[in-house]
């Protein structure tokens, strides 16, 4: 499945003007006794929400989405809301929060005498860039199946799970934050062809690995196959 | 991190009077020629969008959310929309489409003596309920931070991470769609007493295992872990 990407890769402004009534908005961190560490923690809104621009240092988060501002049930302004431990976007009418959860994509390890089977992005974010056979998971699917569905639709193969590979997860996709869910599979038919969202295809080794590989996550997933550093 | 309950365990009716622009409704079946099956492939709307009730026959979905049906990003009533394979709720007036993607959550497996730690739930759903300690996923932390955060929210315990355990999937969750996500962690401090969402917490060997499993995610889980079903 391709997704629309959503936003621009830029760090959006904090504007508190965006919100419709004054009265609810938080303007002062907000302190809070936590029992278990026994005394008072301050939070401030713009690091809780994920909004801060870091002081500096290293950060490989782009996933800084515009946030939600309407409830998508009833259409409502959302609110800041001090909830679960941290300040969330809710609604005030209806029991909506918006918590904004990374989202799972799964896709397959395919090797080939000691070569990776990789897809080339035909379309943004990253086009061009080389990344595993993978795709967001449907509301309607196993793991198993979306991984099973994302290689014939990218590779044209036709394969079975053998086991789990691993999880792997980098904030330095623009569309959302991602959590990568990678399994060994087996190719049981097909024909090896470039589709949908894939412009090439190809196996490679460790030395010959694409410069390019788009995504962080994959590229964590390549360094624990080949085990060493891609 | 607690998620509100949002829905009832109820499937909902079907209800085409919701939207609000009678043109964009889709009434017939969409026929889309599928290049790689060489054939024209019907889609049924409401199969499309997961909300047929199922003829007959083994469903544990229950995870039958009510649809968006306003812009999250500008209040626009959602549109049907043929998009990535499937009819979607999409915004005719900006980019976004709502692809209600499962959402991860990650715990972690303990064992002493050949028992499981194991809490019970203090809220709904399925309040009273036993489940491996685990949790809805931030969006800015990796799999790993989540599990230990969990683990220390709800049993007291600081925990490392050692490896995967497994991933698991169930549509039996009434608040949404979940990707189970289970680590072997390793106890490095704390105390053990039930918090934050958790009325109560022990180890458990197979053959003492509560009757009532909160969600069957956590039941596969458990069947793996023993080697036999649960």
């Amino acid at each position: 499945m391709k997704r629309k990407e959503k936003i621009e890769i830029e760090r959006p402004k904090i504007r508190r003007s965006w919100d419709r009534n004054p009265a609810t908005r938080v303007h002062e961190p907000t302190k809070v006794y936590n029992r278990k560490k026994g005394k008072t923690v301050v939070f401030k809104p713009e690091e809780e929400l994920g909004l801060h621009q870091p002081a500096g240092g290293e950060s490989d988060s782009v996933a800084m989405e515009k946030r939600y501002r309407y409830c998508p049930y009833c259409a409502t302004p959302l609110e800041e809301k001090f909830s679960d431990d941290r300040h969330r976007w809710a609604c005030p009418d209806c029991d909506f929060v918006w918590y904004n959860n990374p989202v799972p994509a799964c896709g397959g390890v395919i090797l080939k005498e000691g070569k990776v089977l990789l897809v080339k992005r035909k379309y943004e974010p990253r086009k061009g860039g080389w990344t595993l056979p993978a795709g967001f998971m449907e509301n309607d699917e196993s793991p198993e199946d979306c991984t099973k569905r994302e290689l014939e639709e990218e590779t044209g193969l036709k394969v079975e799970v053998k086991d789990l590979f691993g999880v792997y997860e980098a904030g330095d996709d623009p569309r959302t934050k991602v959590v990568l869910i990678l399994h060994n599979v087996e190719v049981v038919g097909g024909e090896l062809k470039p589709g949908d969202d894939a412009s090439d295809i190809g196996f490679f080794s460790h030395q010959k690995l694409p410069a390019n590989i788009a995504f962080k996550a994959h590229r964590r997933a390549l360094s624990k196959l080949f085990g060493r550093p891609v």
